[in-house]
């Protein structure tokens, strides 16, 4: 795997190579590294995904909209799409984070898949930027649909919440009891100026803090 | 004022005039109000803040770039931007909205101008959008300096444990006293993971917050 296959999979022609390059340089391999454009790429690549879901659902809400970005730039949904790419193979990282397996760990590659959409930027423009981004996520792309969300209580509660001009809920966990291999845990959902508490239990933090959402949301729906 | 008056504010001719007038309908007015317009503009101004920042600040850390943006594009700058183009004046509100002063209301104000930028970038292209954007924020741009920046005690939290491969702090905050018109708060910081709490006190959930995670931060500073 080198530089010129990676450039190849893209379908994109570096016009400076040095981008493409910085762009694959983990912190942990030195000052000179790939954050800058990643920050950029991240940038980029949300506003290119929200461009092609307004217009190819045209006649869905934000809240669709948001939901399904935030379904497509999630960290495992970019290391889906880095993996085959090799971009794994290529990166520069510091011995101690590639004797940890760096080169397979999902943050490393979403965020070097973000700073190669940030270095396609600079080099190209914008449109060739958008013509690599929908490229890469077409697979994703074609089978995504609104109705396939599931959406999350928490996302719902924090909605109607500011629907009704409210302040967002804080969530608070303890570790209740289980077995080390299998903790179960309490969520306690708290919502300013409401005197009403929610909890919820389950095993991990955020099944506790979704079925306290839930609850949160049910109680609330039933005052109004 | 008119929309006439506000294309030339924004120094923008829309081809499509339908697009700026829908962007500038509240939901409070009607379905076919300017959300998803603002969801695509909000994007676009990130991005285009994120590019513009990213080559003024050839120097400086992701770090530092991620808080210059925060501060532009939060609510009230958006709508101390928003408020001399004589957005609220143009704005199609519902009555009730009306009535409580929606027209001057920094969260519609703001939330109309992501939709106008949304608008641009529709109908003029991205180049387009850039310049519009560019413009608008021209004054905010020119003094922005990252030495200005005084870091939120609870963003400095979080990328300290973000790089030290933590999980991220949860808050509750209580009200513990003081006059109705001058109360007082108590927030704890909950690190997973972490046993010590922390907390602090203040006159509103930001500030007590706030002290809580700078105590967080010289107490995991100081175990490190």
């Amino acid at each position: 795997m080198t530089l010129e296959n990676l450039q190849h999979s893209l379908d994109y022609r570096f016009d400076d190579a040095g981008l493409l390059h910085r762009a694959l340089v983990h912190r942990s391999y030195g000052r000179e590294n790939n954050e800058r454009l990643e920050y950029l790429g991240d940038g980029a690549l949300n506003f290119v995904i929200a461009d092609f879901l307004f217009r190819k659902f045209a006649h869905r809400a934000e809240g669709d909209l948001t939901r399904m970005r935030a379904s497509l730039v999630r960290r495992e949904t970019l290391a889906e799409i880095a993996r085959p790419l090799g971009i794994g193979a290529v990166l520069s990282i510091g011995a101690g984070e590639a004797r940890s397996g760096g080169r397979q760990r999902a943050s490393l590659l979403a965020n070097a898949l973000e700073a190669v959409i940030g270095a396609v930027y600079v080099d190209g423009g914008f449109g060739e930027c958008r013509r690599v981004v929908r490229a890469l996520f077409a697979r994703h792309l074609a089978v995504l649909s609104p109705d396939h969300l599931d959406i999350d209580p928490k996302t719902r509660l924090q909605e109607f919440l500011q629907k009704s001009g409210r302040e967002l809920p804080e969530y608070t966990v303890e570790k209740t009891g289980g077995e080390p291999h299998c903790p179960t845990f309490e969520a306690r959902c708290i919502i300013p100026g409401v005197s009403r508490r929610f909890s919820g239990e389950g095993p991990s933090h955020r099944i506790a803090e979704q079925q306290a959402a839930r609850r949160a949301l049910a109680g609330l729906q039933g005052d109004g």
